[in-house]
């Protein structure tokens, strides 16, 4: 993962270990050249980054837990290619699930947590699609969900 | 669908009547090797299974309300496949989406009940990617909505 | 575009000029025979259709709303395949989210305007899956946002 992991060290950020799902389904499939990676939490070293955005969290806080989020993902999907980031072909696409108060509507600013760090770590292979939309409520009282698609050599 | 119906038996569940979209959409679309599910709503004999979790609905009954879910999933899978589930060579992903008051956080145990239920249809070809969520609410006051991705042989 | 402008003009529609990222991310992706859209919002003449489903807008004006979102897919769909519209085998599936309060149970009919939209403009290769659900706001106070996966010749 030589340099993803150098990419992400210039960011005083490395890869975490991939989280195990806590059900019966599995954190990431292969299909064809398309790997699907299911949705991942912001897990950071002092737990599970807990709140809701326009309630009791900042954007900024926010954009944290994507960028939180982003990182599992990528640890999700070097586990895939066997520690090998060469075999990605791109990130095709982001889905962001923010856990909001009705009326807060910076969505686009804390998804861009995620969106940020797969370009920083992936280079132009890291431009993807996304949705980012605002939902009641995320498992375990999480501020943010983000599901992924990467394209396979 | 032989083996999936047996197996199904086995728990005392069956596969319902595939449901007919309400809409200018359609239950299911294969591109390529890929099999696209709509997302299913949870209609039991007594009718739609609605309700909110976190204010009018345990937690056991929203995992019944997505088992339901992934019978209809499973159901509109056997139509793609006219009938023959060997067709199927895995689940891929399931996106649900769980009807939620803002302070419910256990959408995993929710959606456990259709996750279990794909790896008790399919057996190792049931094991899926997945995001769960909470939403504010959901159509036609529907509990839960799945949709699914499947690839096929 | 010939084909597909024709048909919107019918409706007194015209595709729109397609919405910029306004992040890093990118508002297409082909990955193989696949193209993926980014979340589209509602933009129209007077701006953004901004609005809560149950709250403060119709079923009529979310319709709207989701057949504007509609719009700027096939404008994003119509860069991605270079304005050939005949390079577009079919569109697989949307992703709808409609800004909703959590009484609110109508999201097929508002997602119905993108749906019908879609098979207006591209016929039978309009027929797709979908999701349609309810969340609690959108980026900007968006009323709508959908994404969308087509197959490509």
């Amino acid at each position: 993962m030589a340099d993803v992991e150098a990419e992400l060290a210039k960011l005083g950020l490395a890869l975490p270990r991939p989280a195990v799902p806590v059900a019966n389904y599995v954190p990431w499939v292969v299909s064809g050249k398309t790997l699907y990676i299911s949705g991942q939490l912001p897990v950071a070293e002092g737990g599970l980054i807990k709140g809701t955005l326009g309630r009791d969290m900042t954007v900024e806080a926010g954009a944290i837990a994507a960028r939180t989020c982003a990182l599992f993902i990528l640890a999700q999907a070097g586990v895939a290619v066997g520690g090998d980031f060469s075999r990605i072909a791109r990130c095709v696409k982001l889905g962001a699930f923010v856990a909001s108060a009705p009326e807060f509507f910076d969505h686009p600013k804390v998804v861009n947590g995620a969106s940020d760090l797969m370009v920083a770590a992936l280079g132009e292979r890291g431009k993807h699609a996304r949705f980012a939309v605002g939902v009641a409520c995320l498992p375990l009282g999480a501020a943010v969900e983000i599901d992924a698609v990467f394209e396979l050599v």
